[in-house]
């Protein structure tokens, strides 16, 4: 019962939660249970009958897809406070992609079938949804916008800001969530090219970077160099509508 | 009233008004008017106060965003029986990103306003919408994918299987939809990334193109070069499901 409660608390934070009435929350989390997952297990394959979605409680956890030819596409890296696998209900209930951890992890597995049949019963969930689908479809354009219009060292410096308080001035430390080959296929690139373009963003803005922590003077060091080939303005509006 | 009646017909065959009841779609076509627009016209920009949601009869139109250095990042280009600017609603209100004509077309206008009280009180509706924007978030991931994973010879190949009926056996005769510029821009290519690229497709995979006509001996000619680099199955499972 304590576990359950916690489960309730825990799911409240997340946004597409956070206006439901408990007994909303009680029933989506009523047959919830907590999932140990060390580093490189697989949560599951995509195109697998998907029964499950997850939030992270902690860790690291890298969703993607493989090519007939065998190169792997990451879709994104997510940790505490995301969640994963809900819209294979939309999807034939199958699961969209691949799901593996990347650092040991805590996670909560809750049956689709709860929150399947929520969203059906709750005009507030459905609609709640709808908003976090709309934010999250606006963050998609933007990445494909990045991929075509900022050149590679460009899309490190933006993925760097947006680790930053965006409001911040002075010196700034940034420490990158995960390894750089992990972040290099993150942003797309391969590890090559992510050494290459690391020092050329090095060269033009003059950041340091010693090991996986990086030190700007100022953040303009870099909304200089990367933000000109973006259509946002800095602060990126999506980061402060999610934190709002 | 006439035109009225047209109007709830040609949103009935869009896939996330289909199952909706008749008083419903009267509901949201109740104050719709239409367009006559002319190549070029700008229909909004980027940041607009939205007021209206399109839905296209014909010709063809295209979504986009201006960096600050002032290059153009296309989102999409849209034609007969597509809606674009629907998810205003839950962005603040504000446009997303900017419309403009690219062939004379003709456009419907209805109100946010309208379509917004009938998803709030309309649970069916809703859903739909849902729906629909999971199917929408699949293909942007995916083009995400392609747009890492495919070289710019392969784009063109993907780009030119998604217009043909997949199942074809023997010769396929595919004619491009708009001009080759904005055909580049749309796959974010410059345009003489593309020329090349067009090129090399000819020359790897024996396609023959005559101006904007496009000649195969078969499916598997591209297919072969193209697919290899996506993680889907061909023939392309997002086709089928909105056509079905």
């Amino acid at each position: 019962m304590l576990s359950r409660s916690k489960t309730v608390d825990f799911l409240r934070e997340i946004p597409v939660f956070s206006g439901l009435e408990q007994t909303a929350l009680e029933r989506i989390c009523m047959q919830a249970h907590d999932l140990d997952a060390v580093k490189a297990k697989l949560l599951f394959v995509s195109g697998d009958p998907a029964e499950f979605f997850y939030v992270i409680k902690s860790g690291w956890v890298k969703l993607f897809r493989e090519t007939l030819d065998g190169n792997v596409a990451i879709i994104d890296i997510l940790t505490t406070g995301h969640m994963f696998g809900e819209t294979s209900i939309f999807e034939d209930g199958a699961y969209p992609y691949s799901a593996e951890i990347v650092e040991d992890a805590a996670i909560i597995a809750l049956p689709l079938a709860d929150l399947k049949q929520e969203i059906e019963n709750n005009q507030q969930l459905a609609l709640a949804m709808l908003t976090s689908m709309a934010r999250y479809r606006k963050q998609q354009e933007q990445e494909i916008e990045h991929r075509t219009m900022q050149n590679a060292p460009q899309r490190i410096g933006c993925f760097l800001l947006r680790l930053t308080r965006q409001n911040e001035t002075g010196p700034v430390t940034i420490h990158l969530p995960y390894d750089k080959t992990l972040l290099a296929s993150r942003l797309g690139m391969q590890p090559e090219t992510f050494s290459r373009a690391l020092s050329k963003l090095k060269e033009a803005t003059g950041i340091r970077v010693k090991g996986a922590t990086i030190e700007l003077d100022n953040l303009e060091q870099l909304t200089n160099y990367s933000c000109a080939a973006c259509s946002s303005e800095f602060p990126c509006k999506d980061i402060a509508a999610s934190s709002s």
